[in-house]
């Protein structure tokens, strides 16, 4: 199957979740639940359950499972989207190509969404159609704390609201991508490896695999914020060099990070090794991951 | 023990959880760190992670597994008033007698350390250390995530904004409260049920204790909005009345709100008949959650 089928055929089974997951309902909250259906449904590339789903099928996990830890790991990915375009944070407008979820509501209801959303995921995880086995549960959602925590994306994010004020270095920008958008995409294949029993010392190929990824897609990110089109993207570009921030191609310029691009997508591929033909979405997704104008 | 002594003990206790949980970091997550110990250290009644110790109490759970679950509830009770204080949202100045998390750090600060904190809570009870069984691991994390999502308390928090423009009876104005505050407070006695492994049928007196004391609770919160005094409610008063929301207060009038209060209350109590002498602290609790001015 190629990439872009299997992107569509995720797509729609995290629309068809989320929908499932947030009917209406027939009280004032339903202004809440019509703001994380705006946010949720219908929008993104959805490559972290893609990451999910296609480390799960190389261990053979149900096809359901796979799709609900795929929905988890979106849930915390679309709060933190609806969070950091606040105005408070980067103040964005424009997000998948429609109205930023503060614009289309209030900002009030932006916020309570994000947070309504980041319960789900836990909710979604707790829950035994998940997994059977309740160690597999709990590994998966003490993971995705860490990830999307202090220690993960959330202390990301404050470093990258510093990074106006802070002079970065390369080891510092690394660094404040590893925790802002690279816990969140290892934690996508760790999922499938707790899933699939793969013990730890089985994970070091994936787990190099998501690092070389997550670095290759945010030098992907950085090279569209510098010379993308905003139509194509979906979100507003030139931001960071408006915010007089550092990122891979202030620092390395673009052409080397470009280089720097292919050869941290090289290296994700050469990870998969072990896993032969099985994993010939995985290495799709990281062609993809660099090569990508949106 | 008088419940102030155990008060002060369980404060003492979380504050030394926080301060162990949340070391900073050497890096520019620093801030991020500093505003969650500024909001979740030395302050606030921790009537919930009360409520969480006493029920573990009842049924012997050990009290250092009990603390983590009581750290848990009061992450996302703190995250919960960062974010209600917001300007998009209450627009708070003053929270437990110091300036809101907005007002003494940045308000994109107090969004992500509000962010920070409700992941804490999962990562928490995920952690083996809060409970040997992965089954009261996973029961845990469900249910806390059902009752401070949209289901819940974020839920009723969106009902409460809401409640400006809509004129609620009496009825909406419960259903509000059991969203917004019940559901959490709620959570703390199942928790206790949960690691004391009490089958869900032996949990309808606790359920009922928790009903009646989270509306007591409540009333006694609008009382205080209504005539209380800022110094020693360590927070703005009078502000429902200005934003023309329709409270128990308003709806009933102070005198039968304060009675109703007390009915509540002795319900309450009275749900406790089974366990005895043992109760003693959950009544103490009942009675000051009613009769308090601050």
């Amino acid at each position: 199957m190629s990439l872009r089928a299997a992107l569509g055929e995720v797509g729609a089974g995290i629309d068809r979740g989320f929908d499932a997951l947030l009917p209406v309902p027939p009280d004032p909250r339903a202004r809440l639940y019509e703001a994380m259906r705006y946010a949720a449904i219908g929008g993104g590339k959805r490559l972290r359950p893609m990451l999910v789903i296609a480390t799960c099928d190389l261990f053979k996990v149900d096809r359901e499972r796979a799709l609900r830890a795929a929905l988890a790991v979106e849930c915390i990915h679309v709060y933190s989207l609806i969070h950091d375009d606040l105005p408070s944070m980067d103040d964005d407008d424009l997000r998948r190509g429609k109205p930023t979820l503060h614009r289309a509501f209030e900002e009030s209801t932006a916020v309570l969404a994000g947070d309504s959303l980041h319960a789900l995921a836990f909710e979604i995880l707790a829950d035994e159609a998940t997994h059977e086995d309740p160690f597999v549960r709990a590994e998966l959602i003490a993971e995705l704390a860490r990830a999307s925590g202090p220690a993960g994306m959330a202390g990301g994010q404050m470093m990258d609201l510093m990074a106006g004020e802070i002079e970065l270095d390369l080891a510092a920008v690394t660094r404040l991508q590893q925790l802002k958008t690279g816990a969140l995409i290892g934690w996508c294949l760790e999922a499938g490896a707790i899933m699939g029993r793969v013990p730890p010392e089985g994970r070091t190929g994936l787990r190099g695999y998501a690092r070389d990824l997550g670095l290759a897609f945010q030098i992907a990110d950085d090279l569209i914020d510098h010379e993308g089109a905003e139509e194509k993207a979906g979100k507003r570009v030139g931001k960071d060099q408006a915010a007089g921030k550092q990122t891979f191609v202030s620092l390395l310029g673009p052409e080397r990070a470009r280089r720097q691009a292919d050869i941290l997508v090289a290296q994700a591929i050469e990870h998969l090794q072990p896993f032969g033909d099985e994993a010939e979405l995985l290495r799709a997704v990281a062609r993809f991951a660099a090569e990508r104008d949106h």
